[in-house]
């Protein structure tokens, strides 16, 4: 395999020679929300594919480009369709090309949705409408409710599900509507995304292959918790009580239901007592009848695959077991080879990074149980052939070219820092590089996998598209973005690594060094952290992935650092899992580690270091803050946790196990202990109505701040949840920088 | 009369020149809660009547005071009683004697309350118990529950009712318990102050003379709105809703029953529909026979003094009645005559002041409405007659003496900010000073009147506590305090006057120079700011009544201003309703003519001026901020009043009408409305479970300062109410004081 040099690691961005005469950024240039971020965002194309067929999905339109050369031609323009839809040229019912879907890849089929008519009972409906795009003749329509929500199609049958006031409903395809549940409410929901979202799940409700069943999540919230989530924006505030599972305390309860729109009857998945169990992954067999789900047990270290009957809902086995002293965290459910019904991938960390795992259905092995690579157990009930290995981390699978028989997926193998997409050759585990190697790419491939859409974008490449044809990796360049900042004072943004505390293992830190940096002074310096598990702060992408604000506070004069500390994404199991049953720590020595070098950089002033974070990044700014009052002179915590004992079940006690089992731990995580050491100025800011992290972790540190004589601060934003929205992300950052103006500088 | 020179207006307490090697005061020693601030308030000496004798409460026992020449007598120690009550050396069951009560003046009798032991059910109970302290030997006891409140005991029967969860119960003299309701619950109270305290109404049960009858207040409230109050105290937060009715919304109705335990019935006061409907200061007759109340409709323009007949509760007829365009606030019960059952005082502004009304019921007149001098309209249904007048209000009737057949009171005849006690004849108005008429007095009479206990401060005199012989005024000292800040360095502490913006009306103000004050210097200064009606903030007691805050800032060097503006109490009716319907606006005006006032000063630094206020006060200074944005720089507002809509029905829509019946003036006094023309440093805080402010006045201020670009800052104290209780008050001054050493220094 072609060795590509870690160039971009060293690699710095310098603009500071030309910085004369040249603009500033607002917030609302840099931040996703800000009046102007769109307009200094690098060039843009937008694309969709119709079955093997590129389209350009734009403003206007919607335009076939050719596989070869790149060239367009157009499909039909916005205002035709609007014409074909009936719409007046004032009001059209479809406003962007952006949004538009082509349902059908043997058909001339685009697919909008536009608002309906007001109903008797005064509810607004919307359509699901498709247009014969070369006749201009609408082909078919389904109507359903406006505040119907998780609408789910089945692109086969058309059939659709959508949840409305907790309960499940399917339209099929000759416009039937049926209740799939009736009993929903607060305490009992259906169709709904459960556990909190964890373990990989997006969604509630999965169609069959042929889209003539649908399996959905019934959750049994009844034993939970409401959390008094309180809306003040009503003429007098009201109580919006959300459950809220804690860990440690009682849990839901999940059940699996199959729904045949044919019969309009249910049946079970028979999973025995559902109690303290979670059910992921849920996966239908492409004959449309087994399905598939991974079964966890509350402790989280005992993962079964496990296949039921779908037309009984009988338990048809075991397939594998995985089991790990700390956690097994499945992630992913199974990707069946399209060429071969009795294989499929699966995803798993079981030698200690995520990998692909080749299961043959047609076999049958004894299931004895083995020691895994990353320190547990596993199980296997048929043949596991690994398919991708080493110490680097499959990011995701993105499909396959079934001529080939290969998969297309994205890995970080060529730097801890890229993604990079590849193909694997299913007979043999055979792969091959397939875009340029260079920086972090996103695959989008077309109905056969013969072709797929490469976006990317590095330290040196603003963003590119192209199409990529994966049989030879030959490129077709689409559009080459300019620099959308040249005519403004950009920072020098770079990236390097250093030792963690360990000493052995390899972090990445992005630096952005103040605009109009002069080595010869010494700079305030800010630390922004996040620290946990299932995510990632520095790549090498554009501007090695830096943040507006970044930007925003080197312009300010400050110099910025960011570390991804153990505990982090993308770097495999032991990396993230040495955290295990004590957050926070070890986390806190690699940053110190970075504080140490920061310290030993002569235009780094150690009387004026900060620290910023959000969520875990809060509990790591907030940790930072108690923990070195002596290094910190300043620092903002958004949404932290405090405590993890008010933290949800799913999460929290896959690193930190039940307070009960791990009191210890719980409290040397717990900074409502540490509340005494506050030395320096310390402002928590939380979204008011924040389900994720709530209001109870910031609320109880005030109180024990207080309590103990110190003087954090404290801001809050109204009507925002864990994150702040729309304009509201700009304030927060005003909010943010005006305090370290007040305080670091 | 008399006429006593206004000397203290002018009067200077000057300190400075002795400031050298003086200590200076912490927190601590400055407010309530402060682990030292009880060591540096003056001595004191703690008193209560038995009859006609007067007993000195003490820590470690009682002595009976001799009335001539205040020596000291022990009548019994704290460790007599408790060996008397039988307690433990180690574990007294008394711990001192402030709260020991004398509760017949005709028998040698103490009463104490003390720990009961746990019941079968594991519920503590409390008992009152009375002992002869002549003898030693117990008289008496009553147990009752531990969570029990509202106690209300008749000293004449020895029946005790009290309140437990939401039910009313009475235990008679010999020990049988009764429930007098047994529905009681979150929606139906018994027994409660109602109305939320406002009109005077500080209890819900009222025993007749003899003790045989039980007046309560039972309270539907299932109409009225939840506020979703929130404890973040317990392992998961827990709603604690708390009927709120807000301005314009459905009011609770509220019903007056009258328990008689001889028979175990209740007999309810047949009032007619009390939806919109206050019912006050309930009044028994001495007969027992008949009790009165006033009545009062939503819009408060109307009250109607009215008699019911006990046994029956049939209405018994009128026997009064008030009405003012802007409103009428009856906040005095009844005062019958000892000496002649058939005459009562009757408290009103009628004259424009709060002034005495003698009744006698023996008369009959037609019921004329006439013209009062306060521009609204009386019927008077028996003969009254004016017992005092003029331009200055009866502050309170502390008694009467029943020898000489006259009354006794304190007023402000003397001067706006004082408060001296006199007597005045029932049978024709004839009034005497009894007091020094000097400074701010409380006056404690015995039993017949003919003695009572003059309390007093004033700028020069720092506690004074002496017996008065009301018949002649003589006074006998038996306590001077010595100045316990004598070692400290002491701030200038003046008061003066200015005109309001009327052009006519005098406002008083106090200022506390910086500490070691320097004329030729200009100081950072801070206006301290209440001005809502029913309080003061400036009177002639010890330091023209400053508050500890404002001595600490003094000493970090702020010159600090307090003036009582327009609206506020103790000035007469049309000071005060001056601001009806446009709360703030005349307020405001005659607080910047105190600015005007404070920029005449060379030493004023005008460039750094700041606002502070609690409440109301919150509301002033929120406002403040947010009208004259280039006048104050930095702001702190407590608790306040955002949006007049979310307070509640009986004070608000009293100055403010419903918001659907003055658009305009909840318009016009929208601090929402305003939130965009922040431009100084202004910090909001509340306590996080406010009941009185709610939380959403502030939430919303900081969403539509979000909302309009604008940066306040905010913090919260979680588990505190309106105001900063105990050790939480030290913490908020030190976040109060450090805004100021932030943004104002």
């Amino acid at each position: 395999m072609k060795k590509i040099s870690l160039f971009i690691v060293t690699a710095l961005l310098s603009f500071s020679a030309m910085s004369q005469g040249k603009k500033s950024f607002t917030l609302d240039d840099l931040l996703p929300g800000g009046s102007t971020f769109q307009q200094l965002q690098p060039e843009n194309m937008y694309t969709a594919w119709w079955g093997n067929t590129l389209v350009e999905t734009a403003i206007d339109g919607c335009n076939e480009i050719n596989l070869s050369d790149g060239s367009k031609k157009v499909l039909f323009t916005l205002e035709q369709l609007n014409q074909w839809l009936g719409a007046e040229k004032d009001a059209p019912a479809v406003r962007s090309g952006f949004n538009l879907t082509f349902p059908d890849a043997g058909q001339p089929w685009v697919a909008a949705v536009i608002s309906g008519k007001a109903t008797s009972d005064d509810r607004r409906t919307r359509i699901y409408t498709v247009t014969d795009f070369k006749t201009g003749t609408k082909v078919w329509e389904q109507e359903y409710p406006a505040d119907a929500s998780a609408i789910d199609r089945s692109p086969v049958s058309k059939n659709m599900a959508f949840i409305r006031l907790n309960n499940l409903y399917v339209t099929t395809a000759n416009g039937e509507n049926m209740a799939v549940s009736t009993d929903g409410c607060h305490d009992l929901v259906y169709g709904e995304a459960v556990h909190r979202n964890e373990f990989g799940i997006m969604k509630g409700t999965f169609w069959s292959p042929d889209g003539q069943q649908l399996a959905f999540y019934r959750m049994d919230q009844s034993m939970v918790a409401d959390y008094p989530q309180v809306d003040i924006t009503t003429r007098i505030a009201t109580l919006c009580p959300d459950k809220y599972p804690m860990a440690g305390e009682k849990m839901h309860k999940v059940t699996v239901g199959i729904f045949t729109p044919a019969t309009g009857k249910t049946v079970w998945l028979q999973t025995g007592d559902p109690t303290d169990r979670y059910f992921t992954n849920i996966t239908w067999a492409p004959d449309n009848r087994k399905i598939y789900m991974i079964e966890l047990n509350r402790d989280q270290n005992h993962a079964e695959l496990v296949r039921y009957d779908a037309a009984t809902g009988s338990k048809d086995g075991v397939i594998y077991e995985e089991k790990h002293p700390k956690y097994v965290e499945p992630q992913h459910g199974l990707l069946f080879l399209p060429w071969d019904s009795s294989k499929f991938i699966y995803q798993s960390q079981r030698d200690g990074y995520n990998h692909l795992y080749l299961f043959d259905l047609k076999t049958k092995t004894y299931p004895e149980t083995r020691n895994t690579a990353n320190g547990g157990t596993c199980r296997e009930f048929v043949k596991v052939t690994p398919l991708t290995s080493g110490e680097w981390v499959v990011k995701n699978v993105i499909g396959f070219n079934e001529k080939e028989k290969t998969l297309l997926y994205c890995s970080n193998e060529i730097h801890p820092l890229q993604s990079n997409i590849y193909k694997v050759r299913a007979k043999d585990g055979k792969r091959s590089l397939l875009d340029n190697g260079e920086g972090v790419h996103y695959g989008n491939p077309n109905a056969d996998g013969s072709r797929l859409i490469d976006r990317y974008s590095s330290p040196t490449v603003t963003r590119s598209i192209g199409i990529l044809d994966t049989k030879n990796g030959k490129s077709c360049n689409l559009l080459t973005a300019g620099d959308p900042w040249k005519e403004y004072n950009v920072p020098e943004i770079s990236s390097g690594s250093i030792k963690a505390a360990d000493g052995v293992t390899d972090l990445y830190y992005r630096m952005v060094k103040p605009v109009d940096f002069d080595p010869a002074k010494k700079y305030p310096t800010v630390v922004y952290v996040y620290g946990g598990p299932h995510a990632h702060n520095v790549e090498a992408s554009r501007n090695y992935y830096a943040r507006g604000w970044e930007i925003y506070m080197a312009q300010k004069g400050y110099l910025l650092f960011i570390l991804d500390n153990r505990g982090s994404e993308h770097r495999g199991l032991a990396f993230e899992n040495v955290t295990f049953r004590h957050l926070g720590e070890e986390e806190m020595r690699d940053q110190m580690e970075g504080v140490k070098y920061l310290k030993s950089l002569p235009y780094v002033d150690a009387d004026r270091m900060g620290v910023h974070g959000w969520s875990f990044g809060g509990f790591m700014a907030t940790n930072l803050m108690l923990t070195y009052p002596d290094v910190f002179k300043v620092g903002v915590a958004g949404g932290p946790v405090i405590d993890w004992q008010y933290y949800e079940v799913m999460y929290g006690e896959r690193y930190m196990d039940r307070p009960q089992d791990n009191p210890e731990g719980y409290k040397g995580s717990n900074l409502l202990l540490k509340a005494g050491n506050l030395k320096g100025r310390l402002q928590i800011i939380i979204g008011y109505n924040d389900p994720v992290c709530v209001p109870q972790h910031s609320l109880s540190f005030l109180r024990a701040c207080i309590d103990a004589g110190t003087h954090p601060d404290f801001f809050t934003y109204p009507g925002q949840g864990h994150n702040m929205m729309g304009k509201d992300r700009i304030h927060l950052h005003e909010h943010i920088t005006q305090y370290f103006e007040d305080y670091l500088k």
